[in-house]
Order: structure tokens, then C-alpha cells, then sequence
């Protein structure tokens, strides 16, 4: 099959093996895969990318030597089933799924693998278990943003928001995006979002932000104090302050680079919870003894439950998050090279989508 | 009167001005203070202390241009009230109270200030409103220890601990034994303890730790497998493992040095809560991604709730939590700088009282 390969970590189009379906496992054609920032760091940081994920207890990570198809944001069709499959969704179905593959030495990354290709090629293996139909009238561009969009919405799980809590969105990139919309998918708000960049201030606007702000123009955060989120001075006063009514500050850190960190530890008023969702492959310093007296909390998260997966696919049948606007682009596997350049500028795109058919 | 007193950066006996009981305050005579390792802290990286400070919003802290009589861990006795007191508690009455000093104009610190003296002096000005009597029968050596039992006492209740999770505690200096002591009266457990020092492990295991080890023998990580807590290789693992039944691995950092918060990162299970008691001075350096990919959650905490600190006393007084054989020595004002050279080896102390009297 023709898939865009990393090789020698270069993006190249090339002819692959297609994929066979095992046990359990069906044979599908990527319709739609939408380009994620972890793709860009692992072209990018390759070594750095496979030994960190080695050191974080992936032992089933790429090797770098050989061939991978990446691409895990996907709407796929199905078109054959491989031995002992149950068959309820008939080929041609359009498909979902989790990046992963269920198998019995344990499960598989779709993807970031050498054996298990992703959606930048034309066909991948599935695990049936895992397939959710794309219900009837969704499309298919809205449907590969599932994945991402299932991001947002585990990062606000583990927020653990009460409804009068303030939340803050650190960085509109896609991840920052998913958990705008998440939040205000749960009734979450007012939602204050802050990026740099007019295009994605607007994608942050369109899917509901209530305040949002340039940094460079004014700090996010007096922004809380203007809501009326008092600002605490030490872990003691902010003791105090929890037997009142106002709602505990809560930051997505959504960026993902060198210094956010702790820009954000000693930004946020005391007792703040910083949900890490923006991924800084470098490392990175803070200064725990700020962060000790003002109480922060570091909830760093990562992916999604199978069932925030499946829910957030309703949500986005059901038009409960609106995900208009946010593919900006289209590409073939020719076009995959150069819509990793471009996706380098948050100025030129939000999503951009693979389609290898195309 | 006659104090310990850091001057220039540097501890000194001194005859310094007699704090004066403001209204709402009492004079009270200094019977026995606590050296914490923030105080060995704030004598050595003095600068930086101070900046650290500022920068989490502490604006009255001390200048060190001027004299400051540090201690903040006392059990006094009152000697006289000052206007506007209620005067419940007659003169004589041995108190404990949290270090702080309620003011019309806000908190103020009582010890890293330069005109509220701790209790490495004779004398004090406390609150009346923060005074909690010494109930009989508990000794003035015991109730001395209230507030650093207290900061262990907070620090499993932002654990969130539930009955089945697994503790682990690094370090055990007075910050990680009072977590244990915290935690065995809490009803949890096992306890895992680690510890190099021989003598921090004695003192672990007297305050009820389950698991003592030394981390130049085994790895305290490995101990939780033996245990029964399954190594979740990935943040997914975690996920799906979170049906069953085995406790949330939580470790409670009770060390404060360079590189110790990375290296729980790295060691510790997939979904752990690293709860950051001990307090490192430096600039740190972590790797966000392999904190992400096994999201991971770092709890820092700081101090304690007035409820808590109450408590703490009355689970000393009640045998609830059994200090003894913490106090490990006793100096005059004439010992401090000695007592805080003799701290730095763990070996040779736990904790020393200071007693401004003898």
C-alpha cells in the first residue's frame, strides 16, 4: 500500500506491506487522519521521543531503524474481517477506534509502531472489539477528530471541577481547543482562554470561550481577580479563603514548552491546580519551593478512558460539541511532508487532516 | 531579653528588645522550641530564602538587613496579657499556637519576621485567640512538637488517601515521620519507610512504619509489587487496571533535594500521587513527558489548617500519635549554632529543642 513513512526520520512516500488482520482484527481503509502535535515531536525529537517513552514503561515503542506509518486520529472503513471476528458491522461501515490494538501479550500502539501502521497509510489493522460506527449523518472530517477532541475531555475529568471553579486555558492549539470545548460541553465556565495567536483565539472563540485574551496584551490571570476569583497571597490565606464560595483556579497548561511551567507556578494564585496536558518533551525546571508555599498541584494527564472516547463521538454526532472549523486543511500522503512544516505556524492552520485515498 | 539570634547571616546570642502584647495578644515566656530544617534552610541559602518568599507572595517577611529570632515550633507559657484580651487562660497556662500573629492589617509571620520574635528568644508575643492550652499531663517537650506533627497531618489529608491506597514514604527526617505517625493514626497502612540513615530508620519504625527500608540495599518501588500493588506499565494500563481493586500507589516526598522529584517520577508506578512535603530550595529539573505519559500528579503542600493543628495536639495528648524518642537533644540559647551545624548530619540527631531558659 502507498503510506507516508517516517524512514530515517524523514517523511517519505513510499510503497508499504499492507497490513493483515489477525485473530479479532479487521482490515480497514483510512478515509481521514487528522496530523497531532506528538507526530510533530516524534519526526522532530525521534530519539529523544522513542527513549522517553522506553523510560515511561513502553516497551513496545518503535524502533527507529525500521519503517513507521504514523497517524492515530482516524475515521476508517471497514473492509474485510480477519479470522474469529463477530462481524456485526458489515464491510463498508465507517469506523472509529482507539489507537491500539488489543492483542494477548497485552495491547499495541497503532501508530508509533513498526507493525501496527497508522492512518497516514492507505489501510490498517483494527481491533474489532474497539470499533464505534460513525453514526449516520456525521461526517467523516468530524469523526477523526474524535481522538483528539477525547484529549480535552479526560483533562477536565481529572480537574475533578466543581461547577463554580474558574478555569483557564493556558496555549488554543488542538489540545487547548479539546478542553475549551470539553469544559463548556459540561456546563463548565466562564472559560478563559489565552493564546498569542489570532487564529487560534478565534477557534477558541467559535467553540465558546467566554473570555479570551492575547497575552501580550494583558495577563490571563488579573483576568480571574476581575471575574471575582480573590487573589491569595500564601497557602494560609487561601485556607481561609476555602470556607467562602468562590471557585478553586484551575490552568490546562496546553503549550508544551520549556519555561511554561513554571511561568504558570508562579502566575497562578495560591492553591491553583495546573492540569498538564501540553506535552514539553524537553526537560524542564521549576522551583518546588514556590510551588510549596502556594499549595500548587501538577495533575499531568494523557490520553482517555475508552469510555470518554466512545462519549465524546456521541458528543460530536449529537452536536454537543461543535467541531466546525476546526480542519483547516486537507492533504494527500504527497501533501503529509510539508503540513508538518506548516503546522510549525500557528498562524496558518488548527487540523489538518490526511486523506491517503485522496 | 536574651535570644538566638541571626544577625548578618549568621547566629549569635544577643540581648535584643523584649516583644511588647499588642491588643488581642499575650506575653508569653518561651519554654521549649523545635529546630526545623526550614529555619537550617533560611540560615544558609538566607537570600535566596527570602526572595523565594517574596516571589510566593510573602511580603512581610524578614529583611535581612535587621536582627530576626527565628522558631516556630513552641510550646510557652503565658506571663502576661495585653489590651483587649479576654484573658480566659490565666498566667501560667503552658500554650501552643500556630506561628502566626492575626494583625487588623492581615497575618504577619511569627519567626521569619524581624519584629515578631520565635521562640529561640525568651519571650514571644502570641495571638490569644491562637492560644490552645497544653492539656495536663502532656509534657511541654511533646506539645513542642505539635507543629511539625501538624505538617504530616496535612500532608496525607491532601493525599486523599482511601483505606486500600498504598503510602510510601521517602525520607525520614521530621517531615516524613510525622507523614507516618499522620498516616498509622489515620488507619492506613501498609506504610512503606525509606530511609539511608540507620538511625531515621530506628526512628521510622518506632512511629508505627510498616516496610522500613534502606534504598542503598532495595528499591522502596519494588516493595510495593511484593505487596500487591501491580506495575502499571502505561497511563492506559493504569486506566483499565483503576476497575480493580488494588490501592492507588501515593508517595509522599519528604526529602527537599535536587533531582529526588524526577527520580520518583521515573520510578514510581503509572497514576501514582507524588505528594511534595519536603521542601527543595533550588531550581529543579524534570521531564514533563514521562510525568505525562504515566500521569502522574504532584501534590505540593505547605503547612496546615488551623482544625489540623488542634488535632495534631489533641492526638498527642491522647497517645493517639506517640512522640517519644524524637527529641534527640536539648540545647540553651549558647547551643543553637552548634544544635544547627549537629542537624546537618542525620545520623546524630532527629530533633533538638531549644530551651531559651536553661
Amino acid at each position: 500500500m502507498r503510506a507516508a513513512v517516517m524512514r530515517d526520520r524523514k517523511l517519505v512516500v513510499a510503497d508499504v506491506p499492507a497490513p493483515q488482520p489477525g485473530p479479532g482484527e479487521v482490515l480497514v481503509r483510512t478515509l481521514a487522519c487528522g496530523i497531532c502535535g506528538s507526530d510533530l515531536h516524534a519526526l522532530r525529537f525521534a530519539d529523544h521521543f522513542v527513549e522517553t517513552a522506553r523510560r515511561s514503561g513502553n516497551t513496545s515503542v518503535m524502533d527507529l531503524g525500521r519503517d513507521v506509518v504514523m497517524g492515530h486520529e482516524f475515521c476508517a472503513e471497514i473492509v474485510e474481517h480477519g479470522p474469529q471476528t463477530r462481524r456485526t458491522l458489515p464491510a463498508g461501515t465507517r469506523v472509529c477506534s482507539r489507537p491500539t490494538l488489543l492483542r494477548a501479550t497485552g495491547p499495541q500502539s497503532i501508530g508509533y509502531s513498526n507493525d501496527n501502521p497508522g492512518g497516514y497509510g492507505e489501510y490498517m489493522r483494527l481491533s474489532e472489539a474497539l470499533l464505534l460506527p460513525v453514526p449516520n449523518g456525521l461526517t467523516t472530517e468530524h469523526a477523526a477528530l474524535t481522538e483528539p477532541m477525547a484529549v480535552g475531555v479526560h483533562a477536565v475529568a481529572k480537574a475533578r471541577l466543581e461547577l463554580d471553579d474558574a478555569p483557564l486555558v493556558i496555549g488554543c492549539g488542538p489540545v487547548g481547543l479539546a478542553v475549551i470545548a470539553a469544559l463548556k460541553a459540561a456546563g463548565h465556565g466562564p472559560v478563559i482562554a489565552a493564546d498569542f495567536s489570532p487564529r487560534r483565539r478565534a477557534a477558541a472563540e467559535r467553540l465558546g470561550a467566554d473570555v479570551v485574551i492575547d497575552p501580550a496584551q494583558e495577563s490571563p490571570h488579573d483576568r480571574w481577580e476581575a471575574l471575582g476569583v480573590p487573589k491569595a497571597r500564601s497557602a494560609q490565606q487561601m485556607i481561609r479563603m476555602m470556607g467562602g464560595s468562590f471557585g478553586r483556579p484551575v490552568v490546562f497548561e496546553c503549550v508544551g514548552a520549556q519555561g511554561v511551567l513554571q511561568a504558570l507556578i508562579e502566575a497562578a494564585p495560591a492553591g491553583a491546580q495546573i492540569v498538564v496536558a501540553g506535552v514539553c518533551m524537553e526537560t524542564d525546571r521549576i522551583e518546588p519551593s514556590i510551588a510549596i508555599t502556594k499549595e500548587i498541584e501538577l495533575t499531568f494527564v494523557f490520553g482517555y478512558t475508552p469510555e470518554e472516547f466512545a462519549g465524546t463521538l456521541r458528543n460530536i454526532a449529537e452536536g454537543r460539541v461543535d467541531v466546525s472549523g476546526l480542519v483547516t486543511g486537507r492533504v494527500g500522503l504527497e501533501g503529509v511532508a510539508d503540513a508538518f512544516t506548516a503546522l510549525g505556524d500557528p498562524e496558518a492552520h488548527v487540523k489538518i487532516l490526511v486523506e491517503p485515498a485522496s
